[in-house]
């Protein structure tokens, strides 16, 4: 049996916004804490994985080079891509009520298209923003390839929140397009999930079991 | 903002089984590790809500006492009604392969019927059980008239694997037919789920986020 922990990075360094490709930086005090929780579990981790973007990959690099174990970088598990808005403080975007939108003119149209996309992201999409189907498809895709082929490590996986939504879709069968993934499911910043990953003697199927999702990284002193 | 915390009851004491209706309890050791660390975390909650069933309503009503807070007992929150298997041992069970099962007789029908349930319980109930779309307007009708009318208030809900997952659906927008809600979607004894609630002021609307799935019951103890 293998078991995978997706570690969602710590808050990153930067006003609020969506960051998806923009490789912005989590700050080296919050790494740190996060750093020093993974080394009192090293014991539990026998690879490290990560996505290539800074705030993911630099804690990835730091904590296998501290533990002496390998690291890989999945290109295909980075975040999804949110277009026009990727790394657009919100602060800098004009506001007015949505539901007044529709009688004024374009300087409201980007907190409508923001609206439209929390609510249907799939039916509006953000302007040149990666669509989520192919955001859903590249994530399932490295899951697969990647991920389920391991059949007695623990690996720790430092990534994004919508990767691991999607990697939740994909095992637990749930619709990728359903908005609230995304808007009631909080995956906490620096929390975990725990999955197992077993191959069924009897078929050669891969059984994957999810034991915790988005539990606070102390979680991990839990008895398991 | 209220925040809600399913707690589901200790491992029971009584052989591997279906446990629903059957009104099993926990051993007393197990209930008095929990209970030593509620009471670590007491500051956490302002009530306490259970089942009715022993396996839940016994360390609810110990809480309750220790900490002089309020105790609800909601009959609708106890387990699915597991029907003729309900708290049979898998032991006593005659097993066959159900894939050779079409070509035997009787004595083999049990194990079919399980499987079949497992892969499919809406096409392939259990006899005499409760039917599972009952099972889910019974805990979806209980979830919004008991748990979204607080509005400053910590509650300790103590309730069963199939309740909270029923509640997830409920409040994710999950479909509650998905089989892999109950076989891939693992919720550990003593494991805590916590959601917060928040009436929002623009619309009255009611925002239930979900923080944490099945985390460690020591999970409590980190930073929220």
């Amino acid at each position: 049996m293998s078991h995978i922990y997706l570690l969602r990075h710590g808050k990153v360094n930067g006003p609020a916004a969506l960051y998806g490709k923009t490789d912005i930086e989590v700050s080296s005090t919050i790494d740190n804490e996060i750093l020093t929780t993974l080394i009192n579990h090293q014991d539990k981790f026998t690879q490290v994985l990560t996505s290539p973007l800074k705030r993911c990959a630099t804690l990835a690099q730091n904590f296998s080079q501290q533990i002496k174990k390998p690291i890989t970088i999945i290109e295909d598990l980075q975040e999804i891509n949110f277009g026009d808005y990727d790394g657009r403080a919100f602060d800098d975007i004009p506001y007015t009520d949505p539901s007044i939108a529709n009688t004024v003119g374009d300087d409201l149209r980007p907190w409508t298209d923001l609206e439209r996309f929390w609510q249907n992201p799939v039916k509006y999409p953000l302007p040149d923003a990666e669509k989520l189907n192919d955001f859903y498809l590249r994530i399932k895709h490295a899951w697969q390839a990647q991920l389920t082929k391991y059949t007695d490590e623990n690996i720790l996986l430092i990534t994004h929140g919508g990767v691991i939504r999607m990697i939740l879709a994909e095992v637990l069968g749930l619709d990728w397009k359903n908005a609230k993934l995304f808007s009631q499911l909080q995956i906490g910043n620096a929390s975990i999930t725990h999955l197992s990953s077993n191959i069924n003697p009897m078929n050669s199927s891969n059984d994957i079991k999810v034991h915790a999702i988005a539990m606070p990284l102390s979680g991990l002193t839990a008895d398991e």
